[in-house]
């Protein structure tokens, strides 16, 4: 019996990995945190039976004390996320939380030996320095679960790291694909909330149409695979069937391709290294017809310029990059900002900063606040 | 140094498997042979220095011995080819002969428990019931050179054998897709000869435009990858560039791509397990734009259609197929016959024929004798 945790369980990753436990044989839920969606948690609570969940939110965690409180422990705040994240019963933590919060708790589970199915873009994002070395300290798999980095971490399977010449990463090019900038001035939220192959939460998707989605894989794959920023290519694939593709030494390139389905790179995650048996839609490539691929317009889409930028000033400048994306987006999705001044806001912040060599969770977190208050006096 | 026998150094795979060799380190060619072509293969002795040549024809041989009697040791007819085929200097034996002469001389290879490099397509379609046991009893490796093969067999790397749910081949569909069946009637030689993505012989560019080619393989993987017909899907890709694919039970399929180039393939089979470093062209998918799937025409191209009986039918049955094929190919290059013809002589023996289970080659080759009997006989 695999005993899993999942932080961030409401979210979309959350709920998607709750699916596929359903589904699985062997698979067993221990913990579960949420920010604040209690009655989505106490659902699941209910379902799937954990020992112990956490809620972010203090008030929200007392409330939910008072429904199930004689079934469950619930934690609060951000050791209440740690505990449950270094639970002794779990054999592996998916990181589903979004955004900065995921990772304190994710360098707790680190170093409490368990796995990590990653989904949170934000630790290795900005913490990669850090974290790469404590996984290989602390003995523990970091498994992706992002469609791209699972493709990747699958064409690797069996292959010797030196053999790898380029990892080769798909982007579906997002609903403003072929815009010029002029056309990028007038994009609205509405349009920029609808993506037209995955369904993901507000702040991804939004991410997925500026290309920062992509920036942040780049500069992840970076960590996850020890790739220098040359050696990570991207590549536009409108119909987001072949996942990411790994380039040898030989000139040989081994791709994974499915529909697109976030429950197969997390199944993937969780029955690791076994593949599990399910009834997912098989990919029929007659049926699909054709698939097409395009070089990324990095000057419209400055997002996936700077990411490059914030990987070769390296320190803490992706820490940058990052939180002045969720500033901005969070701006943006508050009405407060036109989407152009997305990347506008990162440009911004990066050209502010003096990037520095960060040891601490601390210095991480520092950089994130500098950022922050950086864009709030502009 | 790994230490190289080629069966067959004059045909199309064996002088790009030279090559291969001279453009790597580390690896030695110790012996040649060659069926009639010595003029090619004194060029070959002269470049490559192998210790042992062997020539299919008697006077051939006697001829090249005398132009090179004093500097490398020229073996003939069949026993010429099997010695050299057990060379106790090799590491790896290349079965690049085309047709059912490479039988023998792959058997006795693997009996001397050397590794194959497998591009002799007859070996396992006809004797796959025997090789495959034969190749685990005697403990050496079966690597297969053909494209398709070489793509399925890299995209198990690293895989469970228990977790493959099909193996996709892919076919470039040859010059004729699209065809109707009344314009197939008109196909002349010369159009039958050119291929639009692989250079290849001429026996091969036939059966590619019959997808006989097709067929084949699919026998063939059926043998190397323990596949049921039903397991075997084969889906026209017209562009050559995802060279097969494999499903796994999770819906996951994994792929090897690359530009059409057999070098490649003959790269990977000599370097197995390692993948070696070369400066061939590299795949850029925005440059090729769009990749395009379809069903395969099994109606009009009986040829692939007939495979899958063989398949069902089983044991003499394939050898049955691929013997009436090569007659009628044969008959075809000589103007003998018309191109429809070639299928309806591989049906007409098939309908013949009650096929047995094979226990030894003679039997293989007595079912070869029995198709090409029959088919002089009509």
């Amino acid at each position: 019996m695999k005993k899993i945790v999942i932080l961030g369980s409401t979210g979309s990753i959350g709920r998607q990995t709750l699916e596929v436990v359903q589904e699985q044989e062997g698979m067993e839920i221990v913990g579960l945190t949420a920010n604040t969606s209690i009655d989505l948690l106490e659902e699941q609570i209910n379902q799937f039976k954990p020992k112990c969940v956490a809620v972010m939110d203090s008030l929200k965690a007392k409330e939910l004390r008072k429904r199930v409180g004689h079934r469950v422990e619930v934690l609060e705040g951000m050791d209440g996320l740690c505990d449950v994240a270094t639970m002794p019963e779990a054999d592996i933590v998916v990181t589903a939380v979004v955004g900065m919060i995921g990772l304190k708790p994710t360098v707790a589970a680190i170093k409490a030996g368990k796995d990590i199915a990653l989904a949170n873009k934000e630790t290795l994002v900005t913490a990669g320095a850090l974290i790469m070395p404590m996984i290989k300290a602390y003995g523990g798999r970091l498994l992706p679960v992002d469609s791209e980095h699972s493709a990747i971490f699958q064409s690797m399977n069996g292959e010797e790291a030196d053999a790898i010449e380029s990892i080769i990463i798909t982007a579906s090019g997002g609903p403003f694909r072929g815009y010029s900038k002029e056309q990028l001035m007038s994009v609205t939220l509405e349009q920029a909330l609808k993506h037209p192959n995955w369904s993901m939460g507000a702040k991804i998707t939004v991410d997925s149409s500026t290309l920062v989605n992509k920036g942040l894989e780049v500069i992840e794959a970076k960590w996850l695979f020890d790739m220098t920023p040359e050696q990570i290519q991207v590549v536009v694939h409108p119909q987001s069937i072949i996942h990411s593709l790994v380039e040898y030494v030989d000139g040989s390139i081994i791709a994974q391709l499915g529909h697109p389905d976030m429950k197969l790179p997390i199944q993937y995650a969780l029955g690791y290294p076994n593949r599990l048996t399910n009834t997912y839609r098989r990919l029929k490539l007659a049926e699909v017809g054709r698939l097409t691929f395009e070089e990324p317009d990095k000057e419209t889409f400055r997002g996936l310029h700077l990411a490059y930028e914030a990987l070769e000033a390296g320190g803490t400048m992706p820490v940058v990059y990052n939180a002045a994306n969720e500033a901005a987006v969070a701006q943006f999705l508050k009405g407060n900002i036109n989407y152009h001044q997305i990347s506008e806001m990162i440009e911004r912040a990066m050209d502010h900063h003096n990037p520095k060599v960060y040891k601490s969770v601390e210095e991480v977190i520092e950089a994130e606040r500098w950022t922050h208050e950086l864009l709030e006096n502009k």
